[in-house]
């Protein structure tokens, strides 16, 4: 499982440096240089950061094709969303998916310029970051987008890919006969302190039973929640001055 | 459609240039920074390129809080899955979905640090970007990748956005200053009514915070359970038998 990202005729080298790192971090390792127009020097290191192992391993040469050897599926990166007027580019998160796990490659073109058509031609695929208009998207900043996207396709811990909303309470929701007395229990407590009176009391409780199925009770919550209702109740059965805030103020 | 950017004590300022310029290319304008422990210099203005006039427009304050006034939905990035011991962060594709295309906030750490466990708090969820062993995300990547999702959530051109799960429903949920006042009032009564002591009440409040989070309150919750705290307090503060409960078992 690799990818090879091909950088073409890159002219700083701190993008260099911040696209190794990129890498690094969504697991990319391989990384090839095509007729760079600077060289690796301290910033590249600094920018790279933990990456500077993936900077020592780059190979360096003169052509895309040799950058390609190897490579069963290239795609060329393109700020246009027609890669040409016949070839409509993917977008980014589509055409990572088209790349298989194994011998693939995405190539960069140069900061100023992109890659030419001739480049993009030579990949089977052109891919393009959507962006909101008047975008322009630094080198790095496209690497890091595309090697996300790419260890989310091929690496990402099971789960966290692409399905579902994350359950936001960690499973254990108290069953339903806690739920309901830990309801009666408030409702019991919402009287006894006179918060609301018998005939507006289902209105009330319908509030509260929304509010707190929302939540998604546990155990536990659903324990603190009781605790709170029992020591509300114990407040208002004592002398003021019994109540720890009363005792204070005194 | 907006989202709000925030980042708490960042220590060097091209992060906030190259993260200026991540969130113009995904159409996110609006940055917030907390206390930054840096000027926005040229270096910024240099790597922010097409974007400094949301350096321009950026707002310094001086809390959190301040930073989140009027947003309904904040999420705080983690470098680790498990944002507490009880709390599994969302992976970021899964916790973008999660925040409504309104009133929403995404919360960045300092660089060495990242945000600490009680600013986490005080957001609703906490983000986790997947990556390989041993990476280490630079602040700017991370707001990248982020702003990425948002965009391909939010704003990308139809088709090119996955299909993915349905945002979570843009209710009418309470600005984050209400319900931190909803917090602050609960917390005041806990401790009046002798539920907790000084020394264990942080405990305790993040247990509420993740319930009443989790439970998405709107503007008449937030008032319902104001008005819950403010009876409770009031019957402690009585003498048992005006209370309505302990008048009529007499």
């Amino acid at each position: 499982m690799s990818l090879r990202i091909v950088l073409v005729r890159t002219k700083n080298s701190a993008n260099i440096g911040s696209a190794a790192r990129a890498m690094k971090n969504f697991g990319v390792a391989e990384l090839y240089l095509v007729s760079p127009r600077c060289s690796l020097d301290r910033q590249a290191y600094a920018l790279a950061s933990h990456a500077g192992d993936l900077l020592e391993a780059a190979k360096t040469v003169g052509t895309l094709e040799e950058a390609l050897t190897g490579i069963r599926h290239a795609a060329g990166t393109t700020a246009r969303e027609r890669a040409s007027e016949a070839v409509r580019a993917a977008s980014a998160r589509v055409g990572v998916k088209q790349l298989p796990a194994g011998k693939s490659a995405i190539v960069f073109g140069p900061e100023d310029t992109g890659l030419t058509n001739s480049e993009l031609d030579r990949c089977q695929l052109a891919i393009h970051i959507p962006t909101a208009s008047y975008a322009s998207l630094n080198l790095a900043q496209a690497v890091n987008v595309l090697c996300y996207e790419w260890f989310q396709a091929n690496l990402a811990p099971a789960g966290e890919a692409d399905s579902g909303p994350a359950p936001v309470p960690d499973g254990q929701v108290a069953t339903r006969e806690k739920f309901e007395g830990m309801i009666r229990h408030l409702m019991d407590t919402l009287l006894y302190i006179g918060y609301t009176e018998p005939h507006q009391a289902q209105g009330i409780e319908h509030l509260y039973r929304r509010v707190f199925d929302r939540a998604q009770l546990t155990d536990r919550e659903v324990a603190a929640l009781r605790g709170l209702w029992a020591q509300t109740r114990w407040a208002a059965e004592q002398p003021p001055e019994r109540v720890p805030g009363g005792r204070e103020s005194r």
